[in-house]
Order: C-alpha cells, then structure tokens, then sequence
C-alpha cells in the first residue's frame, strides 16, 4: 500500500469549519485514511499555509465544448445550437473532441475541479483522455431521436445504452456511466418507454436535460397538457439515481417530484444566464430536500469550466432568484458543488473525511483579493478564483503540483486544441 | 520628456478589433503619443504575445471597504448595513482606511485596472494612497444627513464640498473629486437645494446611490408623488457631469430623464445580485443613449474589486434582465468598463488611441482557460480573470511588471491589512 500526507494546511471540514490538520490518503483504494494527526505517508505533498477543500464536482458538462470556447456567444438558446454549434459539431472528428477534452480537463485539474458528469460524442476518446487525466467522471452518449426515421431513432438510444456498459468502470474505476437521452423535447417518448426498461436492468443512471428554457415546456405542456417533470416520470425517468440538468422552470409540484423520488438537479447558472434561459429556484429546491449539484454546462455557454465562477454566480443569481439576500448563503453554494454535485454524480467524494475518495484541492489564501481572513468560506464563495488553486489531488494521486499538471502536458494541449479548432471552424464554415 | 514604448503585443482598439501594434507614451503628460509603428521609446515593456487593452475603470466603489471583505454576507442591504457595516465603519481610524484603501489598490493594479471612482471618509487617506499607487481616481466624501440636527447635517454637506475642492487636482492631477450626498434617501432634499448651488459654482460633479433597491424607491414615490429621478432633478441633481450608482430600478421615464440630461450611471452588478437588489436595465439605457459605466461597489458586497468579474456579470445579467441572450454582448459589455465607465467618470482614458491618457492592461493569452482563440472581445468578457493580467500602466507608468506590483509593497500591505482589520473587528464587536 502507498499512501500520500497532505501536510501542514489548514482543512475545511464537512460542517464548513476550517481547523489545522493534516490528510493521509491511500494511492492504492483512492481513499482518505485520517484527517487530523496522521501517520507519516510513503510520500508527501507539502501544502503549508493552504486550504484543503473537497475537489469540486462540475455535475453537468460537455468538456469537449473547450474547443468551441468563445465561437459563438450572445444568442438564444435554439438559434445558438441551429446555426453555430450543431454545424461545426457535424464535422467535429474524434481526434477533435479528444483534443477539447484534453483541453477541458487541464482546465478543470487547474481550478480544483476533480470530477464530473459529462453527456457528449465520441465518447471513447472522452474516457481514454479522463484515464490520462486522472480525474473521476460519469460520462455517457446524448442520444437524440427527434428528426430521426425509427430505425435511425432506435439506433441512437442503442448507442447511449451500448456506450454506458462499454465504459463503466473504465480508468481503474474512475469512470461511471449513465444513460443520456439528450432532452424531454429532442428525444421521442413513446422509444423511452420500449428502451427504459432496459437501462433499469443494467443498473445504470439516466441523466437528460430538462426543463432549460420556457421554450422547451410549453410543447410539452401544449402536446401532453402536463408539465414536463410529470411527462418524464410517466416515460420511466427521474427514479432515484438519475439527475436532470438545468430545472430552470420547475413548478413547486415539479420540485416536489425531484425531492420525493429522490432524482438530482444540476444547476447551471451561468449557461442560464448567458442563454437568457431564466433563474432556477435554487433555494427552493434545497428547501424542498431536492439534492442540489452545479455544472458549467459547455464552455460554449459559459465561457470557462471553472467551478469557483460557477459557485460565485449560483450564490449570487439564487439570491435574486428567491429576491431574498440571505439565500443560497456561501455554505449552501460551497455544499452545492461538493458534497451535493457528488452526491447528484454518485461519487463517494465531495467531503473531507476517513473513507470518501481522497479527490482534493488546495487554495492559496495569501493573495490581496483574499485578505483580510474575515470568513474563508465566503472568499470560496465570493473572492477565490481558478488562479488560486495550487494543487490538485483525484484518487489519492497528485494531478498538480504548485500550478503545474503533471498528468497532461498542458502546452501540448493548448498547441493541439487552438489547431484542430481552427481547422475545424474551415471545415464547418466551408 | 521621458517615452514608454510598449513592444511586441496585439492591441484592443476602440472599434474592438485586435492588430499588431506597439504604443508609444509621454511618461510627462501621460498620454499616447502613438500607436502602431512607433519610434523607439527612452523605456519600454516588452508584452510579447500579450493582449495591450484599456485599463479597466472601476466608476463605483469604496476601496476602504476592502478591509471588510467578508466580513458580512448574505444579508439584505438596510439589515446589513445597520447590524454589520455600519457598526464597524464607526470604529475605523483613519489609519485602517489608508490600510483598506491600500489593499483596494493593489488589488485593482493586479486586476488590470486603473482608473476608479470612489465615495468614503476619510477622503485624505485614499489620495494619500491614491498618488503612492499610481492609479486615476475620482474620490468624494459620502455626506449622511439623515438622523442628524440642522447644523450637523450642513456640516456634512460642509464637508463634501470641502473635500471636493481640497483633492482636486491632487497627485499630479491624477486625483479629481465629486461632490457626493449618499443617495436620496439618506440626504434630505432641502438641505441639498440649499447647498448644490455652492457646488455648481465650485465647478465639481455630484455622485449619489440612487434607485439601488425598491426599499429606497418607494418611501420617495409615497412621500413626494414622483419617481426618484425627478426628485433628484427638482433638488437641482443629473446634471451633464454627474452620475448616479446603480439605477435598478429606472423606469422609462427615468432612463429618457438621463439620456436627456446627460448624467451617467453605473450599473454594479455583483452588488446588486449578492444584495438581492435587482437588475439595472442596461440594454434599455444603452439603446436610450444613456452613458453607463460598471462598477464593483465596495468588496464587502461583492467580494472583489476585478472589474473582469464585473463585466461578465453585467453581460450575463444583462441579458437575464432583457430576457434576450443577445443583449449586454461582448462588445458593449467590455466597452462599458472602459471607455463607457471613463465618460462616467471624466477620464480621459478607455480608448487605446492617440491623445488619449496612457492607461492600459496586457493580458496573457497563452493559456488553458483562453484556448483556442477564436474572438478575443469575448475571452475579455467571458473568460479572463483578474489573475491573467500581466502589466498595468496608468499615465505612461508601469505599476506592474510581470504581476509584480511596483508602487506599493503588496506583502507588506496585506499584512497590514489583516492586522487592522482584526483590530478593527475586536473594536466594534467590543
Ligand atoms: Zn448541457
Ligand atoms: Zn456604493
């Protein structure tokens, strides 16, 4: 057995109090051993005066989307995928969206992130990049069936159940799956219903987007005269592992459903925003024991995979959302995307204790924009930016020392990305 | 006279194109003397690969409160003033507001930003620390006469123009000064069309909070039968030089009183969402005609002073508020917190071009986060942050060079910064 001490920081604990302690993990079960006094590790990582925090979890994103950062921006939701991403997803080739993959995971291990939920394409190269990368991910095929012929439809959800199984358990066990119908209106339900089942019996999760912008209920609503969380839990979907992402426009019936059957939401506040799609309620939603996880969705929407802008903008436009100051406080934002993205994900991290994954990351707190000291769980909230983490650790092992990635070579992968981007947007604009 | 050459980047110019070009500076006056091929300087900074925009100009704040950066949070605006900042704010030396005031600065110098507007006590020791830092302010006293006797509350309107006139012109005329009541509902109205004359003559602006919160709307609209707006335009406010903070809630008749006038606003954004406040209609003013500048209001409301938070939040909030994600893009986004925020505040500066004052950011591009590059304005508004700022220049003066702050002692700062801010706690809570 290897075993790595995280030595000389101070430790946010699971009730978001911060004291001096040291973390001893296990490199081979990927498992924090003890926090406090610990034993001497076979190796070290010298983390003097930081701040050991949970890793953060981004629960819904599209890592490839890194490569389409900044293509398009300032415009609608469905006018945005017809005319711009959809195209030049077309000719997107899998060395393509391993490059934005690559190109997304240094990113999210330069700003703490240590998992995350990922619905896209080209997945195996998706899963063979989490494997170099060293991070922890549900990943899964977003299946689309509208404007298909049946056979063609089918052929997509055989895809996204074929895809589950081929890559669970992948990267040592890094990986997971989950089945991923692509949304309530791009997806038929009657070829839910025949495929469901199915995926039940294959013991794996289902993850869609649903309820993102008003333009998506009301046909729902107008076709099948019931709102769009009832419509999916008739088609077989939102059982207990299974988690949507967005719930922008969720009625307090529809809140309910997710906190009785015990389904997770990923809020997603600033593709939210930047879309136009609206404000989830987000303290209503927690007040209702809906468990609650953040995504950046795309970078194509956002524009970065940091988690800290994302916790920032959830804090902020909740409050808004519930016109209330006091909601969606800094410990329910930073509870959010630790402990409630893991949960929603169904990784065993997300809290720095004896037995959850030892998937970390440690902020550097003496810096003029983090002082003075007043309340560090309003600066993670509040102050702290990706540029602040120093190191990050997933599984036991060491993904970046002192802001350099040490599983990826991050030029490298800047070089390969702004390259196939380039060549991509040729292909797609010729 | 004494040049800067600034070597090797690419250059933001007014019309949001981005060209190879160099930038020639007259360390005397402080302008641009020429961009593109230029002669070679006396000095110069060499930002190869590095992005030269207009430094960014932060037109509402109160630099001080840096000191009280998560001190209070997740509370409503009157409660979290009267129970927190308020209390606090009365025990503060003149020495913590240097120490605040410092911290600001080299905050703001690390965050690309050079120019500011700002409304405290304690005026002096901000342009005391205002001309060691190097930066462009426009500073006032922040008069209160409410709960005050008649004599008490002209001596704070005493004070203000005294102030007024006392710093203007003050560090080698980088310092400029307002005349600035509180806001409208913490100043009474008579004692203002009394005194604003007097400040006419002295030839100074009037900044003043207005609109910020429904809470202060209302109690003028019942007392006085009129919008906010037009009372302030009835006790002799807006005015072509002045500017109002905030705007949330502007009605149509208000934004037509300010496109009319010629008054500015400054839409603070993270404020207004973290204080439950609202949204400012920002497309609604622009496409009036209004000039509007963005601000970050003080940090303990924010928690930061980077103006690069500021501006995604205006363009991602914006669009919420206009319920089109076409709405606050890129482009105008950027140019209300340089050239928009520098018409606010009298600056000279916010355009890289010819005659225009010398102040300016390079920005590191070559990074994770900012790959690939295919539209720059948006990297700008969407994606970089504080820490991707590599120099800032104001007046032809390099104030950072390789994100080392060079007018102040950064380290010494925050340590001064924390131990008064500790004292400062143990003070009031005492
Ligand atoms: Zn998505
Ligand atoms: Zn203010």
């Amino acid at each position: 057995m290897t075993t790595l001490e995280i030595v000389g920081g101070r430790v946010l604990r699971p009730d978001m109090t911060v004291e001096r302690a040291d973390v001893l993990a296990d490199q081979g079960t990927g498992e924090i051993l003890a926090v406090g006094d610990v034993p001497a590790g076979d190796t070290s990582l010298d983390v003097t005066d930081g701040l050991v925090i949970p890793g953060l979890v981004n629960a819904h994103t599209h890592v490839a989307m890194a490569l389409l950062r900044g293509y398009a921006d300032d415009k609608p939701l469905h006018a945005w995928l017809r005319e711009d991403i959809w195209p030049i997803e077309d000719v997107l080739e899998p060395e393509d969206v391993r490059a934005g993959a690559e190109l997304g995971l240094v990113e999210m291990i330069r700003s703490g992130t240590t998992g995350f939920c990922d619905m896209y394409f080209d997945v195996g190269a998706i899963v063979d990049a989490v494997d170099r990368a060293g991070l922890r991910a549900r990943v899964g095929y977003g299946s689309v069936t509208v404007g298909k012929d049946e056979k063609a439809a089918r052929e997509e959800l055989e895809a996204g159940l074929r895809v589950a199984q081929e890559y669970d358990g992948a990267a040592d066990g890094r990986v997971s799956t989950a089945f991923m119908p692509h949304s309530l209106t791009t997806v038929d339900g009657r070829e839910l219903d025949a495929f469901v089942p199915r995926v039940r019996e294959a013991g794996v999760p289902i993850h869609i987007h649903a309820n993102e912008t008003t333009g998506e209920v009301k046909p729902i609503v107008d076709e099948h005269d019931e709102r769009p969380l009832a419509y999916a839990v008739e088609h077989g979907l939102l059982e207990e592992r299974d988690f949507i992402a967005h719930g922008t426009h969720c009625d307090e019936r529809e809140i309910d459903i997710l906190a009785e059957r015990g389904a997770g939401v990923v809020h997603c506040p600033a593709s939210n925003m930047k879309l136009a799609s609206g404000i989830a309620p987000v303290q209503a939603m927690v007040d209702a024991g809906v468990t609650v996880g953040i995504g950046t969705d795309g970078a194509a929407s956002n524009n970065d995979l940091s988690m800290f802008d994302e916790l920032r903008d959830a804090a902020m436009v909740g409050k808004l959302a519930a016109g209330d100051a006091s909601a969606v406080d800094a410990p329910t934002a930073f509870g959010m995307a630790t402990a409630g993205s893991a949960a929603v994900a169904g990784f065993d991290s997300g809290r720095i204790a004896e037995g959850k994954n030892a998937d970390l990351a440690v902020v550097d707190l003496d810096t003029p924009h983090l002082t003075p000291h007043h309340d560090l769980v309003s600066h993670l909230v509040y102050a702290v930016t990706a540029a602040d983490v120093r190191h990050t650790v997933c599984d036991g092992r060491v993904l970046m020392r002192d802001r350099e990635v040490l599983t990826l070579d991050a030029d490298a992968v800047r070089e390969t990305a702004e390259r196939r981007a380039r060549a991509a947007v040729e292909r797609a604009e010729s």
